[in-house]
């Protein structure tokens, strides 16, 4: 049976296959991005874990690199927004996902630019602000999903039927989908689009140090467990790092201590470098990739 | 679109749509098994709340209610195992599904008596060992689901693909699944049938108490929460019960503090009574319904 392709997504988008590629930081730069674009999909530049300037050159190079759309992510408490959207405006944009704060701050601002607006949401009640706020989709994303996750754990099985009834803008879904299996499903949950992020970070376009990529393809079932709950839920490869965490959470440790111990900068030693945990831009100290 | 609802999980239990009603303790007794039996599903009486003469009954009572095909559920861990399956035998019980134990204990008996075996796992190495075991299919639960749940906490989207890549014996999808959409995503995901049972709880012919009913329609997204991980993970209903148990997991309180403050037959309390939690046969003090 030939999936349902065409859909308020693709449209949305004007792409073949109503497929995103998930911004993630460290992983998703110009040449993911473009790559994804290129093969009929949306492509994002992940701009969480990029310094204004790195981002300029990253959306330059992405248009010299596709004639498709692509879009950039751009996690709403990254501390130079300003700045950032700004770069998106100069350099004419056509699409912008938003996540990790208040879809009202920027959302007509850039609606007005003529952009496209996407905000990711866990939640029925966040899906509604978003739509409420002027987006023209949502992403409902899922506990299973890869990096940080909302509190309320709603699987994508559950969650999306529920955002589908509640919001007239089409959902994208996300969250343990990596292939064609996982994108039925999720249209026949109510979902118009599938965002997958995992599945793009073992890729060769994807900017993930080769050792990370090996670690997502090979991490069997079972083998990540959200957690860092009382700081930020974060989804992690059960390893030495997740295990001293997972100590420390169950024998109580107050939050400054696992926020010590997370230290800084370790997303992007994992990614580039040491693939001890999946992505966690917010707490992650911002430098260029 | 019609689904395929004649799949191997109907064609092996000889019924109109591949949905089971899951085996619940102190809701799913002969009226509700043979209500869905009676409508082209399959009934599960939940033998997990029943003395050996009480399950009698209810078989007893289930076969003069309807003429369909019907099963039994059994936990492997009952106290009473022996007992139950000599009645299981006696009384011609056509389809056995067990669960919480190992299925290789059981599954050549009650094969050899003709009787259809089905086990409940959460995870493709369970699945794998239920499927060298003998048995005729699998439920593969997902984290979602209600009642005692895996560990590894892996979804029901995430869970079913790779299960059935993994066993050839059909696949019963669990966790999540509440009507026709989830039914689809099920099928577009690798199964061939669905297990459903938050569902069923809320029905005029479950034994449950009104008061647990209206609390299983009434909880809104994000209102269970997986809880009592280090005694045996339960989906709880996010209540004042809930909330204490929650905080002495966040303070490492020891796993006999927790066991204490369960207490004995709260399952069965809240079911019939006073609607606290959710099913949670394995502690709860067994007595007839």
């Amino acid at each position: 049976m030939q999936p349902p392709y065409k859909t308020r997504v693709s449209e949305l988008f004007n792409i073949d296959y109503p497929i995103i590629q998930a911004g993630m930081i460290w992983c998703s730069g110009w040449r993911l991005a473009s790559a994804v674009s290129n093969a009929g999909g949306l492509g994002l530049i992940g701009s969480g874990s990029m310094y204004p300037d790195v981002l300029r050159q990253h959306i330059q190079k992405c248009k010299a690199a596709t004639d498709k759309p692509f879009g950039v992510n751009i996690p709403l408490l990254y501390p130079s927004i300003e700045e950032h959207m700004q770069i998106i405006l100069e350099e004419g944009v056509q699409v912008v996902f938003t996540s990790a704060g208040n879809p009202k701050t920027w959302t007509k601002q850039l609606k007005d630019a003529g952009i496209k607006v996407v905000h990711v949401t866990a939640s029925t009640t966040f899906a509604k602000k978003a739509e409420d706020a002027g987006c023209d989709a949502i992403v409902a994303e899922g506990f299973e999903a890869g990096g940080h996750n909302g509190r309320e754990e709603t699987t994508t099985m559950v969650l999306i039927p529920m955002v589908a009834d509640a919001v007239k803008i089409p959902v994208i879904a996300a969250g343990g989908i990596a292939n064609g299996r996982g994108m039925m499903a999720a249209l026949a949950l109510g979902a118009e689009g599938v965002q997958v992020g995992s599945r793009f970070v073992a890729t060769p376009e994807s900017s993930a140090h080769d050792n990370f990529k090996n670690v997502v393809i090979n991490t069997p079932e079972g083998g990540t467990m959200l957690s860092m709950k009382q700081l930020v839920p974060v989804r992690l490869v059960k390893n030495k790092f997740f295990t001293e965490i997972d100590e420390m959470e169950k024998r109580g440790a107050p939050i400054e201590e696992i926020f010590n111990h997370l230290g800084r900068a370790r997303a992007k030693k994992e990614c580039l470098r040491a693939t001890l945990t999946r992505a966690n831009w917010s707490l992650a100290r911002l430098l260029p990739m």
